[in-house]
């Protein structure tokens, strides 16, 4: 929906009231875009995160949750180029620097500021050169910088990320994501800034944001790995004026998260394909959970979408590592709606399946009750081997 | 140890009491060996068996966890190129009317056959072949057979694996192994006959052999993948009149157990590392391995090692992920004895690191308690994703 908004209008600057920029502070080796900042022009400054489960995580993780505790932010920090994860005390330091800067620079309270890291584990950020990043962003803050600091977080994605949706009344919700990755597990790290100039009270944007990242990110496994540093932010400033019914709101939320989402999926490294497992009849939507996770953390299974094989046998043994409730004898499983497996055992022709398509779905009918939900994952390919043997530390 | 027996005393033909074969049926397109047969001449038919814990199992599991539930096995038959899972009424038959077959050719009786099969999922045996091997190989039983037998059982092995140790008294305890994987969980199917001339009774073999299980190819973890068809099984016919204590069998039963398992690692698919995870200081050993099999199954990990890379950074983030008792501001994490990460932070250059030599070893000190554990594992490389990804269906 983002074609009707006017130029620049998109991602985290599409609501009222926000600014963003994105600027090169010289983080990355390549000179791209490293340091994006977000500002909330109130009048309200409500806001709600949900974070990393990883018990290591980056400063700015710990910083952030501490940060929203309080249901407000002012101004988010987002740098590219490290992750600041693993660096001890200094580390900690930096990210405390960091937000203090921000605060001076936007004149706002310092635990109004929310950081975010992304990058390398285990190497300190050149503050010099990330202070220097903010103090530029802060200058170049622009109603239409919305893109601009949705490319600054970019690591080994292809291309930025920006979602954006209208809600009844007229008020805007808009985001931007980078990450290859999803919340929790989560990929490469996954950083997702959401801005609305919707009313909505911060205990209500918890609520809709913890329900809108559950059917969304959550659902994204590519590669079974969690993040130190993944955080998504969400601040709502009610220059819209418009206060919306909870339910519409979080549906609106949950149509950004899940475009972002996809767009995630879609640009993960190294993938050939997107696959989206889609659990039915189940007893429980944890029991259908527990088996599209299951199937998407099966390497094999991965490496016979990579070669275009619809390999059921792969899904039927990752079924079985799971405690939900089925029958093995019961089990159907389709590839691109060919029942190649029936009740446990060789269905239809494997010959009919294309997978050549970049979208792949798979179908797992349980038999078990009425429950259902849908995982999405990418295929296991030299690219990913390429990208993550040859990442540099 | 091998070294120390006659030619052909190799495998589960090491000890004496103990016949075996291995044919060419043409069930692989190969024409290589395919099925392999094992007979205990006695005088004792003690047994014991431990299967794959996958919900889905072939045909051939359930029918062994049957055979063997009485503490007795007289023969055991195995074939290569197809696993006869997931096939249905027709594949339970197929498993039945094999073991009748060797039955009614070593006039044993049919309970006493224990029935494994490895390949592909999903695809009926040839059973006029198999019936052909299953007489071609009951023919040439034979003492020198070991070798033959193991041969007939590999798929994506490069290699035959069997292993032989001599207990306290002179017993005898060998034998051969197939899989590039695990029990759980495992990579391929992992098959695992093991075959002793000690006179042991067949609730003691099971309580040794759980025992070495659990500390060999329990903590082989080279892909994550749980098979259908796992299963290991333990034949002890007590020719040698030597009636070991049962601590000391169980030690000799583990250092064949460990030499196989070593031996699989060595051999996973498309793997040029492998890699002992040795988590230590855990509050407990479950601790310890809930740790390393977290870190085992990182594919971002997995393929750092691939890259020849001491990311420290991907270790710790799988560490972060688990119950385990510790403080990540304690966490130390070292590649082959170089401490890289000292208390949850930058530790020793980590280019004192040498990844080169196959063997690789990441130790992690949790500062939690006393208990430790090792998991083997390898590393995720254009190889393996060759394998699996082109692997026919």
């Amino acid at each position: 929906m983002s074609m009707t908004f006017e130029p620049g209008r998109d991602g985290v600057t599409a609501a009222s009231g926000f600014v963003a920029a994105g600027v090169a502070a010289g983080l990355k080796s390549t000179g791209a875009p490293d340091v994006a900042l977000v500002r909330s022009l109130g009048p309200r400054y409500d806001a709600a995160g949900v974070f990393t489960s990883n018990r290591v995580f980056a400063p700015s993780v710990g910083w952030s949750r501490a940060a929203v505790a309080d249901g407000q932010l002012a101004a988010v920090v987002l740098n590219s180029g490290g992750a600041n994860a693993c660096t001890g005390e200094g580390g900690r330091q930096d990210t405390a620097r960091t937000a203090f800067l921000v605060a001076e620079q936007l004149d706002c309270a310092l635990t109004d500021v929310a950081v975010c890291s992304t990058g390398l584990i285990g190497v300190r950020l050149p503050m010099d050169k990330l202070e220097a990043g903010v103090v530029a962003a802060a200058s170049a803050l622009d109603a239409a910088g919305g893109p601009a600091a949705a490319n600054a977080i970019i690591t080994t994605d292809t291309h930025a990320k920006t979602a954006t949706a209208v809600g009844e009344g007229g008020y805007v919700v808009g985001g931007m994501a980078k990450g290859a990755g999803m919340l929790a597990p989560g990929l490469a790290t996954m950083l997702v800034v959401v801005t609305t100039d919707a009313e909505v009270d911060a205990s209500d944007l918890d609520t809709s944001l913890r329900a809108a990242t559950r059917v969304t990110f959550d659902r994204a496994d590519s590669d079974g790995c969690m993040s130190t540093n993944d955080t998504v932010l969400l601040l709502a400033n009610g220059a819209s004026a418009v206060r919306p019914q909870p339910d519409e709101f979080t549906r609106t939320l949950t149509q950004v998260c899940a475009d972002l989402a996809r767009q995630l999926i879609a640009d993960a490294e190294g993938a050939e394909h997107e696959v989206a497992i889609h659990v039915r009849s189940a007893a429980t939507e944890d029991d259908a959970l527990e088996v599209g996770r299951a199937v998407a953390r099966s390497n094999l299974f991965k490496c016979a979408i990579a070669g275009n094989d619809p390999n059921w046998g792969r899904v039927v043994s990752a079924v079985g590592t799971t405690r939900a409730a089925f029958d093995p004898e019961q089990l159907d499983v389709s590839f691109n709606g060919v029942m190649v497996c029936r009740a446990g055992a060789i269905g239809d022709d494997r010959a009919l399946v294309d997978l050549h398509p970049r979208e792949v779905h798979v179908s797992i009918e349980l038999h078990a009750g009425s429950e259902q939900a849908t995982i999405w994952t990418n295929d296991l390919t030299h690219g990913y081997v390429s990208e993550n043997a040859d990442y540099p530390t």
